[in-house]
């Protein structure tokens, strides 16, 4: 019996869109009744994670809950979130339920080993999610080197995320702090990047960037599939 | 108090996240929380729907009415449909709830009426939205003019929808039927294309071509996100 997802989103609502096309788009199907049957709860209404894990902010928690019963209720199979953020929050959301979480960080983690390795990351991802420590643990485990970006360097891309895309602003008002970043980074040593927030491989794409990174979405994706006992339809293999 | 979408979905899955994507585009929003909160089963079991309209294929009713329960148990405000074919199922479904659908195929006779007055559209469809005459009684109730695709010219679409776009193969493979198509339904005195089947504006927008032309997805998307109370960011004013 093949399995299917739920999506607990909205965080933020474009990154989670890119999820599920992701899913679809990756999954090797010739036909419609091919592809995962896949369940969304694009709870817009969740508060900000980083502003709660940093500043006291609303608790996201009561919402994201509410969004897991939903998921629950439909009859979904596992749960994944398009927020690397918000994965602060799953060992309490994992507490609350018996459905699996699948973690974006840690399949994230296993493909930078498996691409580059011996390489060096640059971790990019909101102050939230650094401060959590979340991408530090997972790349860790997986013996994976990494940088973190400094101050001038995290405050372009928080720009980036909050002011760009999450604001639906046009790509051309943060190409400049897109590419502060990505030169300051590869000038302390990054081999690659990783691009540890939802809202950064739409802001890659849509800047038309070419650059060796790795895309959590895509690989919570893949992860998904796997899952689901469907196959994956990739070109490198890993 | 603003409301929520529900997504009947999975008809195709990749026109599922098109939808899904329109809606979140289109929303006038400068943060995650101006989004509306949308619901989405992509129920990828439901059976093709022109096989049961015109070869008495295998009833899609029971799973979209399975999908239909588990958007209401969510509290969605209204339900959507991102598959032409698919509305001929709709008053059948309407009756089995007290959720609002809102058509699809009203919202895209409204929008001709509006921004093309007394031209021509030719109706890009499936064989079973033709032969439910789905699009002639919309477009008859606007007093739009159309025409329909002859022979050959439905057979290449079809195999655009097929074994192209659903069947997920590369643009190239049916560039040459497409533009048979388009060719065609001009000589025969079409102004502007519906792309009636929502694999079609996925279709147009993989090969790059720029035509006069209503794409029932983004119209779907912006009633919705009307019906709900939020803000719809455009640049025509329709």
């Amino acid at each position: 019996m093949k399995k299917s997802i739920g999506i607990l989103g909205g965080m933020g609502p474009l990154a989670t869109a890119d999820l599920f096309q992701k899913i679809v788009s990756l999954t090797d199907a010739a036909r419609d009744s091919d592809h995962i049957r896949v369940y969304i709860d694009s709870n817009a209404a969740i508060p900000d994670r980083t502003a709660a894990i940093l500043h006291g902010g609303a608790d996201p928690l009561p919402a994201m809950t509410d969004s897991l019963r939903k998921l629950e209720a439909c009859g979904a199979d596992c749960v994944i979130m398009p927020c690397n953020t918000a994965h602060y929050f799953l060992p309490r959301l994992q507490e609350r339920t018996t459905l699996p979480f699948l973690s974006m960080l840690e399949a994230t983690a296993r493909i930078c080993h498996a691409r580059f390795p011996g390489k060096t990351a640059a971790v990019l991802a909101t102050q939230g999610t650094l401060a959590a420590g979340l991408y530090q643990q997972a790349l860790a485990s997986e013996q994976v080197p990494f940088l973190i970006p400094g101050g001038s360097e995290q405050e372009a891309l928080m720009r980036v995320i909050y002011q760009g895309v999450k604001a639906g602003q046009p790509p051309e008002s943060y190409r400049a702090d897109m590419a502060l970043v990505l030169d300051g980074l590869t000038a302390q040593g990054a081999d690659y990047f990783i691009l540890g927030c939802t809202e950064l491989p739409l802001a890659v794409s849509l800047l038309g960037l070419s650059i060796p990174a790795v895309d959590p979405t895509t690989e919570l994706a893949k992860a998904a599939i796997r899952f689901c006992g469907y196959p994956v339809k990739m070109a490198d293999g890993l």
